[in-house]
């Protein structure tokens, strides 16, 4: 495995592998592993010959306030998680690598960025989808993969690919739970333990949410209003929303139809924390 | 030479020219050749193994009011001159296969895109490089040729290549002009007779304006004073702008130095024409 910091040596790495006829894959990573990322990783090693693992934290993704400068970094046990995966080429850029000269361009995906956490941060998703873009370009992969913890995120991903062509295939990857379901997330660790213990809370919203869809209760407002309730029985808890959108378009619904995403974003302590559960009544 | 008008068939193509080591060409076009267009895919064939020229009248660079509905089509006088200069694939797709769902992804070049072109045409460059992203990885080129002609639209493509890290190289090709020095444009054929002399006055400011600071006149105010008094002798001739700009921020400058851009852009009856030069005072 080897580790590169510089566009140009990652251009090399690839387009050796390219050659021999590899198909490549890479994942999109901020570092700050957990059995999250490893599943992403594992899912490249399987579907691909060479995997291109990016370590980034991507300032632009990052409101002002918002935890850039204490973010985790365990880059050394990152490393290690690499190669212990199988993983060919590890991309650490510094940010000077990466924004190189002032950053006038931008990808801006309308719309599916307006909803969710695209109202809580105004700028993330651009920074999201530019600095994707540019890690799509710099490797040129055949498939990158993301989690479908950041539901928002790997639908806007898909629409800038799918609306720029880029020759590309997105594979989502499903979220990995601790075993009382609270979603991995590099962030859970700036939690206390009475925090960590509220956490779960969150989990069991969008169990709860299911478990109402699936009895047949089609009003949205019915089923947030309980989840709501779930998350307010902590006081640690600040719930920053509780949605209920159509899965492709992210529009809000008034009623449950065809494939939902229920979506919550919430305050605990320091952490921001999402977390999402797919349904689809589709077929019902 | 293949004509296609699927994304699908483009990329055949191109995969296979590519695994044959063959250095890709591009040359994005809106169709209504002039031997502007021919000078861009003569410098193509000449430094490339395949090349490609699209030809598509983008709807989503075009604003309110402007020439899209009537903009001059001639593709079969256009496939025969590709014949005829080399080309080996013609990409000319419908506006369906372009934009095949709603388009909710932009890419942006900010700035640059505010002065000159970009404060009479809001949206324009925002299309411009949003269907160039598109093309580029459709195509996947080693290469896009463009015209000075249009130097703002090049100067913003190569930022966008260079922010988003494309992998891909930008050569602009000189501005091809009449005997009488009217740069080469589609829209020159809207002109009538009288219109069509008194567009050579664009040139004819832009050769002044060299001619001033050849002599070593620095105030820039004093220059585009003398040059729209030379658009102005005819009265047919609406000034846009005249600017002159730093050739690489496109910021306005107050006193020539470094390397300028002269650019004017005038409408004369039913055209809107636009013409630059480059003048390096660097070494002075």
């Amino acid at each position: 495995m080897e580790v590169v910091e510089t566009i140009e040596a990652v251009r090399e790495q690839v387009t050796a592998a390219r050659r021999k006829g590899r198909k490549i894959g890479l994942v999109p990573t901020m570092g700050a592993f957990h059995r999250g990322h490893i599943s992403l990783i594992e899912r490249a090693v399987k579907d691909c010959d060479f995997v291109v693992v990016s370590i980034f934290v991507n300032p632009t993704q990052f409101g002002p306030g918002e935890d850039f400068e204490k973010y985790p970094r365990s880059f050394d046990a990152d490393l290690e998680i690499c190669r212990e995966t199988g993983v060919d080429l590890v991309f650490a850029p510094g940010t000077e690598q990466m924004y190189q000269t002032e950053n006038l361009t931008w990808v801006n995906v309308e719309k599916l960025t307006d909803t969710l956490c695209g109202q809580f941060r105004p700028q993330h998703f651009r920074g999201v989808t530019t600095v994707c873009a540019k890690l799509f370009n710099i490797v040129q992969p055949d498939i990158a993969f993301f989690g479908q913890k950041d539901a928002q995120q790997a639908i806007v991903i898909k629409r800038m690919v799918a609306d720029l062509n880029m020759p590309l295939k997105i594979i989502v990857c499903p979220t990995v739970r601790e075993p009382d379901g609270l979603a991995l997330s590099s962030r859970n660790q700036y939690l206390t333990e009475q925090q960590r213990k509220d956490a779960t809370l969150i989990y069991k919203s969008l169990q709860e949410c299911e478990k109402m869809i699936r009895a047949g209760i089609t009003d949205t407002q019915k089923i947030v209003t309980q989840m709501r309730s779930i998350l307010n029985q902590a006081p640690s808890i600040k719930i920053e929303y509780v949605g209920i959108v159509d899965a492709e378009t992210l529009q809000h619904l008034d009623h449950i139809t065809g494939k939902i995403l229920a979506a919550v974003a919430v305050r605990i302590g320091p952490a921001r924390l999402i977390d999402n559960i797919l349904v689809d009544v589709s077929e019902r």
